[in-house]
């Protein structure tokens, strides 16, 4: 009847939906299969030439099956992996995904509510999720919080708040300019890049955020803080916040939380932490207490891609005053005036509480994690990881050729092959080309950094499915391709 | 093997697989008939005590099986949504979403590949769709672009571009107040409220956006923005950019482009626009026209969630120069040094482009339903929507108790009840109490706004499952329960 009437719509649903379920349900098989034989697949693989090719097509003007499509993913997406799902990933830090948090993605997708406000069941999902969060890392029930994309996200929803409550005027109204002094902020030298990112978005410029030098553990000076502090504040500048880190990116450092968080409150400073990597320790009653005084700052960011094993994007930043939180965010035009009933109600608009205005329905995959596992498991999963990490250090420290650099603090170890009798300099050409080749092999992904002028292997252990039986492969093959490089001298450099 | 050497591992794998993929399977039969049968459900309904109730249970510290996870997700979330993929709702602008989307998403949480960079297939995507979208609107092959939450994160990235490439010395690092003088923009007085918020974020204060008086067309007024260009550089300040509009939130008015684009060219100035709501009617031979100019800028902001229909997630920003872009964010420390070989090379790092390093694999929904549907067809879709907007201002101008208010521009209709003899002040009541008592019947979900005082029904018509027999539903409803308002006044304020 309707096509009787108006003949010509269209939608964008399957015209066949029969068909459709069954590939859909093809779909789920090979992902689901996908996940459960992730192990015998090799980590990472070059993207071959003819892929790239592919990826190139022009825009496609007309409509492609959907079965063509698929068969695309397949043939040249899904066996080009970055390789994180894999049990002997470890570059970086990320998280592998779980399956039960795959599900929840395409759960909410389907609802596909936009998380901005309204009265609508999902915004209290997310509002029981912030909750939760909460109450793992220790901080007030009324305290605000919110999921963002990550922590590069959450520091500068963090940073923020500090920068407009701390001002001392109505900065978002007059800007950075209309404030007597310059504005000044502390973090160690280790602390993350997104930190530079966010001062800089900010317009705080980076020469504002003051980098204090760390310990020989790579933890922040609190002497060198406070001497800072007090020559930023005789050179008539306006000191505002210290960025504390839980688990620097480097070497899992974990900064004097406590400490800090005392010079804050002596000095009237903001305290926010960026606890991305290493904040989820609290969840462990054996290791928990290396970021003790965790919960004591005025922002936390949070990675639940990371150390919580959820897919991406999962971040979330909590503020322990909402007011703060609400008043450097909020703004509410006609267009989103809050009613009292129907759709246009509800009691939490998140997005008076950050960037966005459209949010998507990330809530579902933490909801999903976090009810299938119980915060324990987490706990449990953390203190693996790190057992992993003193196994590992272990098996370096027996091995005549392996070097290992820097302490292992949490989850990460950073070492390198070291023969004797090289230089630094042919030391970093080896290990360069090794790590390469490594990846090459497809049998684990470390990645690397620098650590005083020598280039390391660098092993972030943030993975749920690694087994201690995959570091001693590791070892075993980081030892045989290095060998091997000092027979072959010309495959260096 | 392995568990008897090391017992006590465990993972976050499902313990029985085969259990788990029956699940998954019903979850994905769920979700299919969700959306295949979504014009059967009510579009909206308020959520039950017992609901809230549920959701605010603490923290769980144990695992619970995955069937009672899913069991609560279906009786307490599933049941109340927002309602946007229903072919009733018009509230604010949101897309609906689409089955093959949302399959792309599970697709894209079981790789879980982290965007910032490196060399996988993920990648290689991701810079395909953005050539699409550089093809689609008008921009050179040269230009660059991003993936991003939305609209407000795209605007934010293009006016951080604009900020950091005309300051005239190093701003990232001296931040705004080593500027010689203050920074000041200009968009008309209908600009979406993301654009301020973005102004505030990055420094500059609320002040520093100039808002242009709007024609009775609600577009800018160029002559106003010439004088007060004029004036701003008299008084020794600096303007910097122009934000044209391509679709204003409240009525779908779109600025002069080319008429901002010729002052930009004058007067030296940056050219953002925000086409979230209307820049994707440029696929349409038919009406493409009205966004003529959409390519002239500098940067544009694109929100694909909502005029081409896809899952929450999916903005984009392009930027004409790939220089200033990457010069706006790029950061590259050690730790992310970028190789040429192996897994850490790769020749685009999208972290060098925007604030977030983790990013999701959001460009695969993107690529399925550009692929999917191909371009011709989103242009039909978007006509289909402008001819129904169209349709209900006549069916709107057509009933005597209805008033259309502003002129239907793009998709986007204005209207009220006004049965004759009421003063603005009782017309804006029984509206409100109208609307809300429509959410409530589950019929049809506009939203609101007010123009000069009054409140009025806002349908905001981005949606491929509406048909015109839509509107006429809503219109008998609206009579209806207009007249009934009015019949029994008690009823209302």
């Amino acid at each position: 009847m309707e096509n009787e009437r108006f003949p010509n719509e269209e939608s964008l649903d399957p015209e066949d939906w029969k068909a459709f379920r069954g590939l859909a349900h093809r779909m789920l098989d090979d992902m689901l299969d996908n996940q459960q034989h992730v192990r015998q697949r090799p980590v990472w693989q070059p993207v071959p030439p003819e892929v790239k090719a592919f990826l190139k097509q022009p825009l496609p003007l007309e409509p492609q099956p959907h079965e063509q499509v698929y068969e695309d993913f397949l043939h040249y997406v899904l066996p080009y992996p970055l390789g994180n799902p894999h049990p002997r990933f470890w570059g970086w830090v990320m998280g592998n995904g779980t399956p039960f948090a795959a599900m929840a993605e395409l759960l909410a997708a389907t609802m596909n509510p936009n998380m901005g406000g309204a009265e609508h069941a999902a915004n209290y999902v997310e509002a029981q999720v912030i909750d939760w969060l909460k109450e793992m890392f220790g901080y007030p029930a009324g305290a605000s919080g919110l999921l963002v994309s990550g922590a590069s996200m959450a520091n500068l929803v963090g940073l923020t708040v500090a920068r407009n409550t701390l001002a001392g005027y109505d900065i978002r109204t007059q800007g950075l300019r209309a404030g007597p002094r310059q504005m000044v902020l502390y973090a160690s030298q280790e602390v993350h890049s997104c930190v530079h990112k966010a001062v800089e978005l900010l317009g705080l410029g980076r020469d504002a955020l003051r980098l204090i030098r760390v310990n020989e553990a790579y933890e922040m000076d609190l002497d060198a803080l406070q001497q800072a502090i007090a020559a930023d504040r005789s050179a008539g500048l306006q000191p505002f916040c210290v960025v504390g880190t839980s688990g620097t990116v480097n070497t899992g450092a974990i900064d004097d939380l406590q400490g800090i968080a005392e010079i804050c409150r002596n000095e009237g400073l903001w305290f926010h932490v960026d606890g991305a990597i290493g904040a989820v320790a609290i969840l462990s009653p054996e290791v928990g207490s290396c970021v003790e005084g965790v919960h004591l700052c005025d922002s936390l960011a949070l990675d639940l891609h990371k150390w919580m094993y959820m897919p991406f994007e999962a971040g979330c930043v909590l503020v322990r005053s909402e007011k703060d939180h609400r008043m450097a965010f909020s703004l509410t035009p006609e267009y989103l005036a809050h009613a009292d009933r129907g759709l246009a109600s509800g009691p939490v608009w998140f997005s008076d509480y950050g960037v966005q205005l459209s949010r998507n329905f990330r809530a579902l995959k933490v909801w999903f994690s976090i009810k299938e596992n119980g915060s324990l498991k987490f706990g449990r999963m953390v203190e693996q990881n790190i057992s992993q990490a003193q196994y590992l250090a272990k098996l370096v420290d027996d091995t005549t050729v392996l070097e290992r650099i820097a302490p292992v603090s949490l989850n990460i170890v950073c070492f390198r092959f070291n023969p004797g009798g090289k230089s630094n300099e042919e030391l970093n050409e080896i290990n360069q080309e090794l790590l390469i080749q490594l990846h090459e092999s497809g049998i684990a992904a470390p990645s690397y950094t620098t650590l005083d002028g020598n280039y390391v292997l660098r092993v972030a252990i943030t993975n749920h499915r690694s087994k201690k039986e995959d570091f001693v492969l590791l070892v075993r093959t980081v030892v045989e391709i290095g060998l091997q490089l000092i027979d072959h001298p010309k495959m260096i450099g």
